[in-house]
This record gives C-alpha cells, sequence and structure tokens, in this order.
C-alpha cells in the first residue's frame, strides 16, 4: 500500500476486476427485469430526512447518513430507495397506465459496524411493481425474483424462497383480541424469533396473553393460509417455481409498512443473511402523501453484497461468472509498428477499426518490436496486427494460436477483422 | 402534482422516459471507451475532505456537500472523481501493466445555485490514461472525446474542441521573468479571460509587469506552439480528426493540477458551458502519495446535463437518440387470456418464453379480453398471443400490421416466436 491516502472504512473501491463483476450483476438485473417488461427509473441519492423518519417510522434512524446541507436543509444520504418510489410514483402515478412496472439500480448509505458482508454503502437493485391489488402481482414478483437467481447461475437447491404474509398474523392477533398496536409488537416479537431467547419471547408473549408454544404453533400448524398465499404458490407452481418456495410464518420483515405477502430469499443452508426480500405495501404512497393518492404496491430488492459472496460460495454460479468475465478481452486488436514511418497509417487504422466497433490498442510511445508484442499478450488482445515498411500489405497473428493470415488495407478491412474476431 | 414530499432543489428523478435517456448516454460512453481499450473502475460517493482539499488547493471548497459523519470524520460528497481514481491508482497501480487505460462513470455533487444547466448533482464520465508521458497520450485521449461526439450524432462542425498546453504559458512566464507564483497568478487571469473586463485584466497584468496587448498577442500570435501541440495536432490529423480542433491558448482549465495539454469540448456557437474538458496532470498522484508513486497521467470529464441540452438541441443528435429510444418497447410479447381456465397455460408459457430472453406481460387481473388488447397496446407490446380454449393452438397477432398468424405451443415455440420478433 503506497503512503497518503485510504478510503473511507465500510466503503469500496473497485477496482477494474470488481467492477466486472459489479457489471455482471447490473446485467442480470436488468436482462431479467426486462424480461418481465419493468422499465428503470432513478432518484436522487440525497433526500430530506423527514421522507425517512415519515416512511420507516424511524427504525432506520440511527443508522443514517444525516446532515445539515449549507442551506439549513435536514437530508440524508438514502438508507433504501423505496421511499423515494413513493415520492415519486406519487407525483407521476397520473402519466402513466397501471399497474406501473418499474426497477432501479443505485447506491444506499447506512451507517453500520464495518464487518463481512456488511458494509456502509452498498447498490441495491429494486423491483416495484405499483396500482396492481391482485396477488397475482406478488406472484410476479416473486418469480423474477426466482429468475434471476437462475439466470445468475443458481440451481434449484442452492436457494430457497421463504414466503408469508402478514395478514396471517393480523388475523390471529384478531382472533385473540389483540389491539392493532398489540399486533404490531406481536409481529415484532416473530420478526426476532430466531434471534432471541425462548425465555425472552415468552416475557413478551405474556404481556399479550399468548404462550410460546401457541406461538409456534400457528407457525407450524396453521389452520388456513388465506387465499392470498394460495393463489400465489398456485401461481408459482404454473410456471414450474413451487420447489423454489416454503411457506414460513415466521417471516414477517422488519418494517412496518409490509401489509400482505411477505418474503426472503435464502442461501439453503440459510448460512448467510437474507439475500433479497420484499413483499406488498399498499398503504405507502397514501401515508407519504396524506391520503392524496392510492397506489396498492409490491415489490422486493436485492443488494450486490451477500449475492456476490453466495455466487462466490456457488461453484457453477461462481463458473458461469468468471467465464463470462474471462471472455471481456481488453482490445481486440492491438497494432504493432515494425516500422515508424508508418505512424499515420496506424492511427489512421486504428481510427477506421474503432468506428466499426473494433476495440483496438497500441503503444502510445515508440518502443521495440518484442515490446509491442508483449504489450499486445499483456493487454490480451485477440489479434495483434503488424504495419511495417509493406504496407498497406498487413500480418494478422491470432495470438492464442500463433496463426498468421496476410491480408491487404483496403475498405473493407473492419469487416476481415471482425471476421477474424468471431472465429 | 400530489400533495407531500418533493425531491430536494438541484436533485433529480429520473423517470423512466428520462432514465432511458440517462442510459442512452450512458451505453455510448461506455461503447466508445471499449473502443479504445479503457476498462471500467469506481470509487466511493464519499470521501475523508481532506483528499478535496489538498487536491484542488480548496477552489471546490465553498461548493462541497461536506459533513462530519457518526464516527466523528470531516467527510465530502465527492465534488469530481480525479482525486479519488488518484487515490485508488496510487495504491494498485503496481498490479496492472502501464499505460493503465481506465474509466468511471458516476455521480458528483456540488452545491451550487440551481439553474438551467446547473444542477447540484450530475453524472461525469470519467476517462483517464495513467502512466504514459508521451503526448501520444494526450491526442489519445481527445480523440477518444471526438470519437464519442460522433458516435452520439454530431457531425463536423457542431461541436469544436479548444486546444491549449499550459506549458506555453509556463514558457512565456519565465520568459518575462515571473516567479512560480505570478505563473500561477497568470493562469488564473487567462483562465477568466472570457468572464471578466479588459480593465480588470490589464489592472492584474500590471502588477506582473504584463500589458493586456502582450497577453492578446501572445494568444493570437504563438512564436512557437511547442512540441506537445505540434505532436498533437499530427497525431490528430492522422485520425481523420484535425477539422474538430482550433488551438485556443486561453483555454487553461481552472484547476491548479494540470501541468501540459488542455482542451475543451465546446458546441460550434460557444453558447454553452464547456461540454467536457480534460488535460494532463502529471504531479497529481505523486502529490497524494507524498512523492511515494509518480505516475504521469491525461484525462477528461464529460457530465450528463450539458450534452444531454446539447444532443436536443442538435437536431440530427436528438432524432438519432429518440429513434433508437423508440426501438426500446415495454414488452416484445403480451399474453391475452381469452379463456380464465387457461391461465396456467398462460403462466407456463410466459415463463418459458422469459427463459428464451423474450419479454413478456400479461394482465395481472382477470380482465374482459377487450381490455386485455388495449392493455398491449399501452404496453406497446409488438406481439399479442391469445390463450383460448383452443390451446395449445394460439394466435399471434402483430400490432402494427394487425396480421394473425396461427401456431401451436410447443417446445419450440420461442424459436417461433424470436422469428415473428425479428421480422
Amino acid at each position: 500500500m503506497a503512503k497518503g491516502f485510504q478510503s473511507l472504512p465500510g466503503f469500496r473501491d473497485f477496482r477494474p476486476e470488481d467492477c466486472a463483476i459489479r457489471n455482471y450483476l447490473f446485467t442480470h438485473f436488468r436482462e431479467v427485469a426486462r424480461r418481465y417488461g419493468f422499465v428503470e427509473y432513478e432518484t436522487p441519492l440525497l433526500e430530506s430526512t423527514e421522507l425517512y423518519l415519515k416512511k420507516t417510522g424511524g427504525e432506520l434512524g440511527s443508522q443514517l447518513f444525516r446532515f445539515e446541507d449549507q442551506g439549513g436543509r435536514d437530508i440524508t444520504l438514502r438508507p433504501e430507495v423505496t421511499a423515494s418510489l413513493g415520492r415519486l410514483a406519487a407525483s407521476s402515478q397520473r402519466d402513466y397506465p397501471k399497474p406501473m412496472r418499474w426497477f432501479e439500480i443505485g447506491q444506499c448509505f447506512r451507517y453500520e459496524k464495518p464487518q463481512k458482508g456488511r458494509t456502509r454503502e452498498f447498490y441495491q437493485f429494486n423491483v416495484d411493481l405499483l396500482g396492481e391489488e391482485d396477488s397475482a402481482a406478488d406472484a410476479e414478483i416473486i418469480a423474477l425474483s426466482i429468475e434471476l437467481m437462475r439466470n445468475l447461475g443458481f440451481r434449484q437447491g442452492d436457494f430457497i424462497i421463504r414466503l408469508s404474509d402478514r395478514s396471517y398474523w393480523h388475523n390471529f392477533g384478531e382472533k385473540h383480541q389483540l389491539s392493532p398496536d398489540q399486533i404490531a409488537e406481536l409481529l415484532q416479537i416473530v420478526d426476532k424469533l430466531e434471534r432471541e431467547s425462548p425465555e425472552k419471547i415468552s416475557q413478551k408473549l405474556q404481556a399479550l396473553n399468548l404462550s410460546f408454544q401457541q406461538l409456534q404453533e400457528a407457525i407450524q400448524n396453521p389452520e388456513s393460509l388465506g387465499d392470498h398465499l394460495d393463489h400465489v404458490l398456485k401461481n408459482l407452481e404454473a410456471r414450474g417455481m413451487r420447489d423454489d418456495v416454503e411457506v414460513d410464518l415466521s417471516i414477517v420483515r422488519g418494517l412496518a409498512y409490509y401489509n400482505g405477502i411477505v418474503f426472503e430469499v435464502f442461501d439453503a443452508q440459510k448460512s448467510l443473511r437474507a439475500i433479497a426480500g420484499g413483499g406488498r405495501y399498499d398503504t405507502l404512497i397514501s401515508a407519504l402523501t396524506d391520503g392524496s393518492v392510492d397506489l396498492p404496491a409490491s415489490g422486493f430488492a436485492i443488494g450486490d453484497v451477500v449475492i456476490r459472496h453466495l455466487i462466490e460460495e456457488t461453484p457453477h454460479a461462481s463458473e458461469q461468472m468468471y467465464q463470462t468475465l474471462a471472455t471481456q478481452s481488453h482490445f481486440d486488436v492491438f497494432l504493432i509498428l515494425a516500422d515508424q514511418e508508418q505512424q499515420t497509417a496506424a492511427l489512421d487504422l486504428a481510427t477506421r477499426l474503432r468506428q466499426a466497433g473494433i476495440s483496438v490498442g497500441y503503444s502510445l510511445s515508440s518502443a521495440k518490436f518484442n515490446k509491442q508484442f508483449k504489450q499486445a499478450e499483456q493487454a490480451k488482445a485477440k489479434l495483434a496486427i503488424v504495419i511495417g515498411s509493406e504496407y498497406p500489405t498487413l500480418s494478422v497473428k491470432t495470438l492464442a494460436t500463433r496463426t498468421e493470415e496476410i491480408i491487404s488495407d483496403s475498405d473493407n478491412i473492419a469487416q476481415s477483422i471482425s471476421a477474424l474476431l468471431s472465429q
């Protein structure tokens, strides 16, 4: 490490090889979104702090990158995108037919303790279906998340969708005469089920006149899953995706604004944090607009950190990724100047090849023939074109096979070179 | 506009139609970079404030989005990327053969008064060639910027590169016995030439024992342009790009760290701010690392705001953009359910088509046949596939021509549909 400045703790530099992996993920996010007919939007990285406090009820409050700008505004680097999406959708929804299929890829920021799998910035892929209350929309969102996992090279059994419905707990609460506040408390208890001791849970349940056993019974032997879960399961069955999903009523998602179907994507061993998660949030947009816009919504989000980790840990997914990246060489063609007198011809040729979409490199300073050849190999070029005193006659060497062809520079040289590149 | 939250002043929402334009720019940035063999990197949006103060000598100081994080660090949302690039290149350059051809696309933030063409956030495309001191590197960077303009649909005469060399002014200063500090002052005067009154300029020049006439003479009738400018011009001539460039010694770029060739891209009428600019900064990386890493460098940056504006103002460039965007329909295929009993078949078909890379939509809630057809048209689908009681027999309608084909669902349906789509 050189002397001098460091990046901030929890913030990542993407060297070219890391950026290629980031872009591999983005390409797959965009491709799967396209197949499902979603269009991309983006919102600002900075918003009024109030937007997040209002939306999340302050749950993310202690993790906000929050400050006052030069105009005295209380502003925050976005910790997530759904609040901004709600703001944008509310103000623009009149201009679009419903349902709106929208997606976004961008960075979010949370002041957390940096550790493996937890950074202070991360990219998130957000997919949302706005203006459709039918549970077919929830199924569509879940199917997209499954398709994404398959597209990234994961196979059945590598991952599992844990599927649930918050309204199950609403019904359960009402059956046990709980008030709305008590139901909210119950959801908090269920959310922390895997992280708290049975004693602590029992204690909290006692305040609601419920027992740990009743809760476990409700999770393991539900009387009825309800219409929404039934529909979603049947819908996914028709798509050949039923085996990627398990009903798990202990999943309720932390954030208060979910109100129906919720789900999380886990690695099969459930050894990592949730890879992705989402659900239905029909009242958020109404809440953000003081009731003036009512737009039912269902969506999900996936971050880049955990999914990259799982790809690296899963041999066939990791092989697919690295094979894709290996085909992206820096240069299609490297020009080698055997005669410095031909510099003008070389620059002219480089320009014409580039204009035809071919990537071209060459030595920027005058260098010996052998050194230029070495540069061509270091740059992982596919072809080396030698330009010497015989110009316009050119020698084209395929670096992998060391075979050579003699061609003449002419109007259709780009075509000849493209043909050699696609061999 | 609905009641509720607004975005912050100077920050942009990208609705799908705006995001498509942003992505059109990004696609062209990446494509031209690829042809020139540049690889993408990314650095954090937040850095220690000190990094920017050290690099720019505080010139951007008053425009910084600067704050203290929860750990008491003085941090800043990046106003530009070159400082971070310098930091990253210094710490990683040992791992890469030279020269390094690196590019980046990302957001920057400046607290400026929001007005037409000036926002508080903007995307920037940064292209840098590191580790090559030959002026062939400067020519390569300038050629890339010209190629980008052409690629975006601009023609000769739509734009002009104003090319200069800071060392010309160093030589001029030394000839007039100016101290290094006085030369720095002279560069500041030249930089503001188009923005300040002749009186004010004369006054400032007097302190350096120079006259306004001497300065104008030096700009308009240079004795010699020097080797670097001569080389760059000859190099661009060989590429057929000489006519896109004019020597203009009044261009020196504001930032203190440029030390050689500098250039700016303008619209032909010079009615807008500079569209792009760049130059050679051989000492920056050394300065950021207290002299431990010495890496000559040349680069340029272009923002998304001014270039988008110029595209919209230039009929052939704007036509190219909107024609490209018009071909991106939301859905290739819209499935229409003529018989609700066939829902399972429809979901299965949607899944298979999507897995083959075709984008597929359908009505998420049960709707009448005509309404589904209307949805297909609103979604700008190319084909409507009607699934009725005759399934597996399907009716495929091309919406633009209203022609119909009858095909049967089978293992190679995706192939048949792809064939229809590419007609």
